[in-house]
Parts: C-alpha cells; structure tokens; sequence
C-alpha cells in the first residue's frame, strides 16, 4: 500500500506539505498543490474517503467538459486558470475511483460519446440550454459556472466576497480614495466582484468610484486618464489580475511609484501575477477541482443529493504593488 | 449492529425513505425526515461515513449556539424553522461521533463554558466580532447567517436563486403582471430574495414592482391596497409565508379568488404554509442541518479546511394558492 510517504518522497516535499494540499487549507503555492496531487495520482495513494467510496467496486465514469475555446485558451498561457482546475480534477479523481476522460462541449452535445454516470462542466461557456440537454444523460457538476434558477451543483469562487475584504481592508486601514477598475458587467464574474466593491464602500460611507475596462475595444489608457483626472487615488481594485497587471506598467511607464504613490491589488493570482510582484486575491484553483471531484462522487454515490452551490472564499496575497 | 431496516421500523416508514433522507434528496416532507433522523438518532445508526471517521476514537465536542431570541421563538410556533434545524443537527451528530451541547449566544460570549472543539452559531444574530470572538476558541459554522468577507464557513438557503426561479417559471408560463411583496430590506435574506425577483423580472423585459411591508409597523391593507391600485395583479411572490398568509386571508376577505383572480407564492414553507394550502419555496431546513454536521466534521477531522459559503437551492412546493 502506498503511504503519505511515498507521495512526499515523489513529490520531493515533507509528509506536512502532502497532508496540507490534501485536507485543503491551501497554504501552499499553487505549484506545489499541484506536483503533489500529480504523485497521488501517480502512486494511485488513497488518503482518507469514505467508507462506502472504499467499498464500492463500481468505477464511476465522469467525462470533464470544456470548450473548444478553453481547450484553446489552455494551450496558451492565458489558460492557465483553467489548467490548473483540469490538472485537480485529474489527479484527484482516482481517489475516488473515478474513471475521468475530457471532452468537448459541442461533441457531447452532438451525442458523439457514449454516456457517462457524470459530467464536470469547467467554465462558463455552457448555455442554460445546453447544461439542460448534458443533465438528462448523467449527473451535472458546473466549475466556475452558475446560471440563475436553474438548480445545478455550482462549484464557483466566491468574488463578491473577496472584494469585498479586500475593499473594507484598505478601508479599515483608513485608506479614502480607493476606486475600482473592472471588465464588462454583462459577465457574471465582474458583477459579483463589482457588486462586492460597491456594497463595501457604500457600507462604509465611502463613495463607490468605478470605471468599466473592456480590454477587447479599448486602451487601458484612456481609462487610467479618467481614473486619474481628479488626483491620484491610494488604491486601485481591479477585478482580475490581467486587468491589474496593465494598470500597473502603465503607472510605472508615467513615473509613479508603486505602491508608494498608489497601491494596486488584483483577483485571480494567475502566475503572472506572481512574476509581476502583484498583490491579489487568489482564486482557489486547485479546490474548485478537488472540491469538484468530491462532490460528483457525493452525488453519484447519493451521500448528499439535494444541490447547492459552493462559494469557495478567495484568499489574499500581499505582494509588492501594495503597502498593505 | 444496527440496520436500515431498524431505523424504517422505529420511523415507521420503508427503508427507502430512511435511505432518501440519509441522502439528502429532500423528497420527502419535513416531518418524515425529522421522524426518520430521530429514529437514527435514538437508535445509533451509522450510515456511510468517511473512513477516517469510522476509524476515530475521538468524540470532537461541538456547541450548538442560539440567541436568547431565538430559544423563545423555538418555544412558540413562530421558531419551528429554527426547531426544524436543531433538531435535524441533533438527530445527525452521533452519525459523526460529535457530541452536541446546545448554549445561548450571551453565555458563550461571557465565556460561561468551557472551550469546544466546534462551533455552530445558528440564525442571524451573531454580530460579526461576536463571531470572530467564539472562532478564537474553536472552528466555527454559520447556519442561515452569513457575513461579507469575514470568510467563515456558512450553509445558507439560496434566496436569491429561488425566487429568480418561481418569478421565471410563471414568466415562462405567460404571466405578467408578476409583483413582489417583501419584508425591509435592510435584512440580508429580504434583499437576497428581492435582488432574484428584479434579476429575473428584468432579465426578461418585465418592469419590476416592488411592496415594502414592515409586520411591525403597518398593516398588510395599506400595501396590499397601494399594489391593487393598478389593477389586480397576475401573480404576487412574497418574499415569507407569514406575508404571503396575510396577504391571502385580505384577498379572501375583499372578495377575490385565489388563484382564479391571483396566484399568491411565499418563501420557507413552513407548517402553517401547508394548513393554508400555500404555494411556497421550501427552504431545506433538515439539509441545512445536516449539511452543518457533516461540514463542522469534515473541518474538525481535516478534510477540507478552506471555507466555503454553501447555498443550498430551495424547491418549490405547488399547492392551492396558484394555477402552476
């Protein structure tokens, strides 16, 4: 039998490191969650499941469904949000004894597979339509997604809330001037972050200072110039580290001095938000996955059927573009 | 040791329901599934649980905590949601070796108890450095509470989510004049609700139309008359049942048919919902309870230590008051 040992030897970290990424607290880089979910997943290592999972012969089939354009998008380094997420499912699904292939959206939907006891729908480009159509053929659960109404297990990342730590933490440290820079709020994502911003600032009696960004059809420069016209604000809140990284060099490019002139803090906490020296709010990758995984074998084992969403609460990282 | 078919015997039901209930398909009424967790409870029934679990000699002490408002509500009929709760927590700690002392929120707070491995503060009167005091002593689980960023582990009803999904199902269903009579929406879960009624009213190029009615200050006549000035309308979603009793007794009392002139939904089903016949979104309230036992277990054991907020969807239960 292989033993949490074995994992921390292969993984090159101590047994501590292994029992941490496992039981989910998250204090550990991302990169190493992940070298550490790949020698489970290697060694075949089975930490604590439940009783029935242990006793269950059956293996369950679970197909992970993407789109063509994360498919995409994860061959590029923009992907990567969604890499890590696709790399958690797959190391973890053994645990569980779950037989695990990735599909595409539109091959499912064209009825080109067979079909499976579940399906792990990653992103957002599944229409309300087309997740209907997936859940007459198996058990549904949507990672990173969530449509109103419709009832389906959500394992999503909580954005209102993060922003709004974040917001009332500068605030709390009797920060004034802090405005926020977001993506187009037809996007669930940033209006549940916006919405985290506004509540914040307006609970706090402080007046709620936004300026829309779309990175698509604009330069990130006429929007600063905005930004900028009434004085230099402390903070900068931007709604997801891509975002945040251009507010950043474009400072810098104009001779202000980051963080000493104004701090700026992200969401996401993609790698390059690391390289860059980017405070941000780290989305929990690595447990959309492994959270995603449990909570198919829950319902495919009928430990917990009734669904719900999960708001997994993001964490913060204080780097070097903020003086908090 | 003992079997299902006990735990079906003693409940006085088949072996199925006490599996349905056990799974958390919510199937079944309310007092059926308190009969069968009852059952479970008295006569030590341990169902699938996690190895790990099993394999645990230590009992993890766990403090139920309520307000004092919320004891008193429990000992008249207005506290049965909160009853509701209780005892499902009750009826499912031994599943998990927890065992359960229930305490009032002032007593902890003067720190009249000794220290507990867990806590689960259920309702929404724990201010937020209330919370943060007792999570000084153990881990903590919110119950029907939640506070922004504070980032504590919360199982919650999903307001929004259900009442986005009856206002869409009778919009689907050709209705239009749809209005919303809601409670003051300083309180969380009134907003919640009232923020699903205007996103779906909206999403779907209905003008939302909004009654505020605060049970402590007016009567139900004023509001209802101020929202028959325009006609009667379609439907009306109340955003409790005790509004939506009231708002049905008037209607009754000036003459009107329910639902041939009106259909009338509220929020939580509570018993007197089904007395009265009402149409209703159910609240999971014995999910809300087990799922808060088997959450302070799996934090108390390791398993998944990165909180969460969960949201459990509420189903709706058709009866008398409306044509869908």
């Amino acid at each position: 039998m292989v033993s949490i040992d074995d994992v921390a030897k292969r993984a090159g970290v101590s047994t501590a490191t292994v029992s941490r990424v496992l039981n989910g607290t998250g204090y550990v880089s991302e990169e190493t969650e992940i070298k550490v979910l790949k020698a489970v997943k290697e060694l075949g290592y089975v930490p604590h499941v439940s009783a029935k999972t242990l006793a269950r012969k059956k293996i369950f089939s679970v197909a992970v469904v993407i789109s063509q354009r994360i498919k995409e998008l994860i061959q590029s380094d923009v992907g990567i949000f969604y890499k890590i997420i696709l790399d958690a499912i797959e190391n973890t699904a053994g645990i569980y004894k779950i037989s695990l292939d990735i599909l595409l959206l539109d091959e499912v939907l064209q009825g080109k597979h067979h079909k499976y006891d579940g399906y792990i729908l990653v992103g957002s480009d599944a229409s309300e339509e087309e997740i209907e159509k997936i859940s007459k053929n198996g058990k549904v659960v949507l990672v990173d997604h969530y449509i109103d109404g419709l009832r389906i297990d959500s394992i999503v990342s909580d954005g209102y809330d993060g922003i709004f730590y974040i917001t009332k933490k500068f605030i709390g440290s009797g920060f004034n001037r802090i405005i926020h820079i977001h993506g187009p709020l037809k996007y669930y994502g940033f209006r549940d972050r916006y919405n985290g911003y506004v509540t914040a600032m307006t609970k706090f009696g402080k007046l709620p200072i936004t300026f829309e960004y779309d990175d698509l059809h604009e330069e990130i420069d006429s929007v600063l110039r905005r930004a900028l016209r009434d004085g230099v604000p402390e903070v900068i809140i931007c709604s997801n580290d891509p975002i945040a990284i251009r507010v950043l060099h474009k400072l810098q490019d104009w001779g202000y001095d980051v963080p000493g002139d104004v701090s700026i803090v992200g969401f996401d906490d993609i790698p390059a938000a690391e390289k860059e020296g980017l405070s941000t709010m780290r989305v929990q990758k690595v447990e959309l996955g492994i959270n995603a995984v449990k909570r198919i074998n829950e319902i495919l084992s009928k430990q917990s059927i009734h669904p719900y969403k999960q708001c997994i609460y993001t964490t913060y990282v204080k780097r070097n573009s903020s003086v908090i």
